[in-house]
């Protein structure tokens, strides 16, 4: 069994607040990230897969193949977005990066079968400092 | 001389746009980052001052001050903000990196004097493949 | 279930010897890292809690309070500070990466508890060169 | 039980390709990777292991044997070499991250419990894009 | 005036030789870097262009056309390539960082000419710890 | 002309202080950095120098010499060090990050000579946040 991880990046725009919470009450719960003009971030996700080396290619899976099934199911959809409005995927969930990083574990699981892999880990930082994984 | 730089971080939403252009025309000129309900980034900001080394402190300038200076006339409007509706020193301008940077020097060229140097070179990140230099 | 982290950084000065080896003995088992006169790093911390997503916040916990207890528990004690001289959690203990990540754990998992999460992973560099994990 | 890592770097040239295969079946399948006049990297090497602090140290290993074992093992066999041609724990194998990863876990597995530690991952970074991990 | 700079990346194999040296002086001169098997290095490229701000877009130079003429003109030609055997830029020339840098500000500067912008630097990191510039 | 970087690290343990100051006084004006226990730094050195590439060699100055003369001159004196107790060429000084990287130029000024350049620049990271550059 090995594992494999492919880097990726989008930027995105957000803002974390309940619609049934007054301006006061998110800004007391969600701080400064309750803005309701909105901010944003340079996302990094890493995705890790695993599975069995196949000994014809070397690979676990072909990174080209990852890569694509990445892009099609979480980038293109997220990349200079706004995460709470416009991704059908985050539609009605609260736009944290726990919720995001859950959110794109279920947007990759399937595909990432379909290349003969497993997914084992989405890891996602908001920024340096803010990390969450998420194993399924 | 001695140049001395102090790294500092903010997140905010932009989006590049004229109100006089169509939609159109903003998506053939601005690309993905006209997108209407914004997107955002992980601004990176270097700063550098110059000026002569004093021998009471061994000190260009007190870091303590120079930080001081960029977070309440930088970082504070611009943290968790976005920059088209709500940074005073930015309404009116194209939201694009070198006018931020450049806006960054005007907020900077007068407070650094008043500790003692002078402002050498605003260094803006929008993304790590993206960086923008000012130098007045 | 999902894996929250926080990054953050102290810088400190240490010394590993042993006051019941001579000279000569620490020198040659801690080799340079035993000069009696000190040296010091940048040190990164990641502390890594995990749980399950609180449905009202989309959070496992709110970042400013796993923050501030890693503030009040492990950076202010130790930032600026002589591992060997000056903190207490330490005392007594070689101050080598292995036992301060043992002894930051020590410092972390009751209080993380409190904020409704578990401690799951303190992770310590000294360098970007040398890692030291500790899972309880 | 505690984990320590050591980073270590080479630089070295590979070709991805079956010498039973093609030209035009080894770019179909491997790409780019594949051109016969190879291509290089800088690999980023992490090397894990796993045990107990030694209480007459603080230390699970001492870092100068665990970075003695890598030189010799993995970093002078490989540093500015041809993987294809001249690392004999290589020969016959398809140079991928994944088989090269495999390779020096085996390189090392033994080695590491010769200075009382036990190998836990071998994690190797093509990129910073590309990233395998092997646990054995 | 304002800089931009662009960061990209290439892989390449290479080798540091004189045809008309024998092996052993190649080897006294050039190290391991003369090793006739060749090896590589991920190599970052950071091209900074300068000029006016125009006020119609906010842009020195739209990104896109700087990054799209960076990739024909440098990374197409390098990417997965053996810089001494492939380049047409660098043929008959030592594969040395320093005449890379040069050879990529030859391919660069009439093209960012054409797109209103005049090249400033070529920054070249064969290695985090070995980077060349050069301003024509 | 060209410009040739290396970059190389050291550890080391400093206070800043002065002498005829009262502890007050010293907390008032170097803050924490006063601590009389000390604390540390990993520092990240970045040394330029500058001239015409070597027709023969493609090099401006062979790396291998470059680098022998930061460490024989720079990083041996420095790594592992109270750089207020033990470095001759900071006797006498404040241990400030400016003070500092002026002695450093010193130190390598006539030597990088020897070697056929010009010394450009050398720039020192104290925290990835705070960075001098001093160019004679």
């Amino acid at each position: 069994m090995i594992h494999i991880t492919r880097r990726e990046h989008f930027n995105a725009a957000h803002r974390l607040f309940r619609p049934d919470f007054s301006d006061d009450k998110n800004l007391e719960v969600f701080g400064k990230c309750s803005n309701p003009n909105w901010h944003g971030h340079n996302y990094t996700l890493y995705v890790t897969v695993k599975g069995e080396i196949n000994p014809e290619t070397g690979f676990l899976v072909n990174l080209k193949d990852l890569s694509r099934i990445i892009r099609d199911r979480v980038i293109e959809p997220l990349d200079h977005r706004n995460i709470n409005l416009e991704v059908d995927f985050m539609a009605g969930k609260l736009a944290s990066t726990e919720n995001l990083a859950k959110a794109i574990w279920e947007q990759l699981e399937f595909p990432v079968q379909s290349i003969g892999a497993e997914l084992h880990c989405v890891k996602l930082l908001e920024t340096e400092n803010n990390i969450v994984e998420y194993f399924g």
